[in-house]
């Protein structure tokens, strides 16, 4: 039996528990129960069901059409990944495409019953679908859960043990977190909370854990109320050292399994805070009147990193940037010695550098080195049917980051490997322009990323020029690249940047077929000045690493941007040079020159 | 009996219905049945209540207490027209004062009810209000309507007669508008909507009138559906014109005191659209299972102007301009001669122009003429008790508008009345950056104001100063002078700037007891390019008078700042010199003229 039987057989083995159900259609998510952006093999259901290996869509089977969606990053792979398997390409973010609750809302009867797991959808996408589906008297059943059933070979749920983030890096032991947690539960009001969210749980804990690929977290869920604290989590990934560590904070252990029969026997008057964003609805349904919806009690501690964390991460981003320094090197003297190197060569090169200190414990996502028109493709990785050779021409844009044990890492830099064109760096130095812009904001206390966005944005936009991605996403403290409740972007997202809070500026621009531009450094909000206006806030920039100075085009620059170029790379140089040796310092000196106009670099 | 007592005995009226109606406490707010901004006589209850004269404030009685709740603006004012009323003054905004809600709720004991008029309070209102008191078993009783009962003297409703917006200013007749609202309600989903802001009924209708100061609307409410419309308006506001108007287009007329009949009679099974932020929860309830809460029907259609609409209000802005030029020209006049001119000469001299044409209907809102401290009151509005002298020295805010039958005007200049300072110099270079940042800012379409926001505020932003109210609003035509759904502000409003829209563009700074700096023009946004990366807008300036040349830093500017007040001031002098006599042309010639560095004005 070939793949694309598995897939038609799987399909079908779905088709009959529809119709045992008495469902005319179910929905299968990439999600898991903590609404997690990365998920481990456990819950994959959607990627062995429909064969598709992309990281975001979602399959919709009825008695005769199986469909998967996903969106324009997709679109190629999923045409090839799908052929022959009867399942049908939805190409999401088109105007002829429909939305799943829209197909579903044209395709269904009134009358009809459709089918999702309760455990992967957030209390706000449950409500969300059942409110459209409702308008044409369709209903939603939150109990089709049939992973375990047609899934006869699923990996078990990860069994990585945990371990303690050290206080030293932490900076702040657990029962000062959680009385920090229930004081904001007391002040939503509630008498608990019961947190899903894996980061959320790791911060609150001090644990990590190599549950996920790129996230150090456990997979579990966390109850807080005023006498303590229960984490449920699969026994086998306990220790005696981490046991000993939660009871002394008051934290009890319960295993994961038991989550739903826990839930169930809280007491009937206890208000329970959730987060209708990263809470499952079935979660909620079983909370019933004991659950409150309202803003993460956790969310806004963990982004606001205390001093301890803030001297992590800069220990961390002159780690970092040390490393980069060699793999950039080595890079350059392959490229000179005419050796063929390759994007996976420039994967393998950041992983070889940044691995040898004995603070490095993973990546922080899956390196982006995209080379040419592959710069272009936002969210591009390479493969081995994709591997580009790098030649002495073009663009190569890098995006990478680790994990250290003080700090999560993660920086972009688009560089020359040839004699830039004036096109190069034209869009190199628009992107630059905003890069500075934003950073050398000074903004006023409560003030939230969407309203800072344009500032980035505004030398792009002159000449009718874009990017889709966020400008900025939060970056945990050895925790997810990707974190909240802060963010730069064109959505709103009512979060003030807040001091402490850990950011990234990274503007871009993709010419399709051509190359692809985008310069990251993360960022640090702290306090500006205090005037009769009230309190003002800044970003102090954390990534150290130079920006290539062939790609400025100083007509375009004011002398205050070509100023701030200068002061970041005499700062890099002045940071880095002491971790590095004779040869990466005078490679350093050369790349960070001072920009100068009318000068060729 | 002085007024103190008066309202001792209006508070102890109301008492004593609160009593008969079993309730704990009252609301009584700024407001009428149409969400309105400017009220009739009519509907001054919280005025006539309280004896508490401003704009913005809400009046919470109890058996024991009454509070109003104000806002900054009108502290000081409260507090003089409060005294001795009883009634005391709760001072909105600042950290130390409840909101009305948290007030109720710390004051009142659960099993407690709260009346208020369910006719003048929004739907969004009412149940954020309702969710917070039911945390608390606080209950809300929407049916406490006694301004008939306790005031005796009454005014009526307006019964100025409607008469008939014409199309060649309008630019599109009613028939078409009823279709393309129509096409909204269908896509809602929806069969019928029913609209209460007075402007949206003015727009669609094509009808205006007198019943409020400043805003030209008529009183009444509107229901469409498929088969036309009805206006409920007080018969005694109709003419045998408009009646035959409105016949021609399908709009049949009802009166205004059946509307709650008139929705009870409705169908059971059709659904009517409102918008929840301007529908009374009353009428909301009436509707019951018929209401579907979603954006109106007419906002946008309103606010994006049409080819006419701008045509007029070109007109409207030359005429406007040239009115400006006598009332300034005389203005300076009298201060060379050593008249005495106070604030409110001013705001008789822009009258006395404005007037003088056939198009001018009305102004567009209270003008505010601020001589140096008084500048820096933001909403400040001269009175025979306030108004200052102007010397020659410091500044003069004014900040004015009219309503012209082609087209609403609103427009703020700051003027420098002696030679000015350095520091007047500084922060009116501040704004203008900012102004100029805005008002040749380039953007992709399905922008939102909140995004652009920044641009006007980022330089002041960078010295720690700021201004704490809106950019832009948006500006109706031959209609309120404040209207949705687009805005540029600090606070979310999810309404992209979309082509045809005004919006105004208006910067500021207040330096509190010292002076005020505001600079405003109206902007039209426009269609800039298309590119691989969709459309672009920008914004044309339609507003056409000078900015005080004597006032700039050149030193803070860039080339481009200082070309774009050359060639927007070029274009003032050609567009406006066609309707002055020479000796006019001759004085906006000077304040025209080329700015340039190093040139003293």
């Amino acid at each position: 039996m070939n793949n694309k039987e598995l897939q038609r057989e799987r399909i079908s083995a779905l088709r009959q528990q529809l119709s045992m159900a008495g469902l005319q259609a179910a929905i299968i998510p990439q999600a898991d129960p903590h609404m997690s952006e990365y998920l481990a093999e456990h819950w994959q259901l959607r990627r062995w069901l429909s064969g598709f290996s992309g990281s975001a869509g979602t399959v919709v089977v009825t008695a005769d059409r199986a469909m998967l969606w996903t969106d324009s990053r997709y679109f190629l792979q999923a045409a090839q990944e799908l052929d022959g398997t009867g399942i049908e390409l939805m190409k999401d973010g088109l105007p002829e495409t429909p939305s799943i609750a829209q197909w579903l809302c044209a395709n269904l009867t009134a009358g009809s019953k459709v089918g999702i797991d309760g455990m992967l959808f957030s209390v706000s996408e449950a409500r969300t679908l059942r409110a459209d589906l409702e308008l044409f008297g369709i209903e939603l059943d939150p109990f089709f859960d049939v992973a375990d059933t047609i899934w006869t070979d699923r990996p078990a749920l990860p069994s990585d043990k945990l371990f303690i983030h050290a206080p030293e890096y932490a900076g702040e032991e657990v029962p000062s977190k959680l009385a920090r947690i229930m004081e904001r539960v007391a002040a939503a009001p509630a008498d608990a909370t019961f947190i899903s969210a894996l980061d959320e749980i790791a911060w609150t804990l001090n644990i990590r854990c190599r549950d996920v690929h790129h996230n150090p977290v456990a997979t579990g869920f966390l109850y807080i109320d005023a006498n303590g604290a229960k984490l449920l989590v699969d026994p086998a990934k306990m220790t005696a050292e981490v046991e000993a560590y939660l009871k002394a904070a008051a934290v009890d252990t319960l295993p994961y399994a038991d989550v739903k029969a826990f839930l169930a026997s809280l007491p009937s008057d206890v208000k329970v805070l959730v987060e209708p964003g990263r809470t499952a609805i079935e979660i909620f349904n079983i909370l019933g009147e004991r659950a409150y919806c309202g803003q993460s009690a956790v969310a806004m501690l963990k982004a606001c990193k205390n001093d301890t964390q803030v001297e992590g991460i800069r220990h961390a981003m002159e780690r970092d940037g040390a490393a980069l320094v060699r793999a950039f090197m080595e890079l350059e003297q392959l490229m000179d010695s005419d050796t063929t190197v390759t994007e996976l060569d420039v994967d393998a090169l950041l992983l070889k550098h940044r691995s040898r200190s004995d603070m490095f414990f993973d990546t922080s996502f899956g390196t982006i080195a995209g080379y040419g028109p592959h710069g272009a493709i936002v969210h591009y990785s390479a493969d081995e049917a994709s591997n580009a050779t790098l030649h002495k021409s073009s663009l190569l844009l890098v995006d990478s980051g680790a994990q250290y044990y003080d700090g999560t890492t993660d920086i972009t830099r688009t560089v020359a490997l040839g004699q830039p064109t004036d096109r190069e760096r034209h869009d190199f130095t628009l992107v630059m322009k905003g890069h500075i812009a934003l950073g050398t904001a000074i903004f006023p206390e409560g003030t939230c990323g969407m309203q800072l966005d344009a500032l980035a944005r505004q030398f792009l936009w002159k000449e009718g020029l874009s990017y889709l991605h966020g400008t900025g996403h939060g970056v945990g403290h050895f925790l997810n690249v990707h974190e909240g409740p802060q963010s730069i972007r064109l959505n709103y997202m009512p979060a003030p940047l807040t001091p402490g809070m850990i950011t990234s500026n990274e503007p871009g621009l993709y010419r399709e077929g051509v190359h692809g531009i985008r310069c990251e450094n993360l960022v640090l909000t702290v306090k500006a000045m205090t005037t009769e206006f009230g309190n003002f806030y800044k970003f102090e920039t954390l990534t150290l690493f130079p920006f290539d100075l062939r790609l400025f085009d100083t007509t375009l620059m004011t002398d205050a941007e070509i100023q701030w170029i200068n002061d970041y790379h005499r700062e890099v140089r002045e940071r880095l040079s002491p971790l590095l040796d004779e040869a990466e310092r005078l490679w350093l000196e050369a790349k960070t020159a001072p920009l100068m106009r009318d000068t060729i670099y």
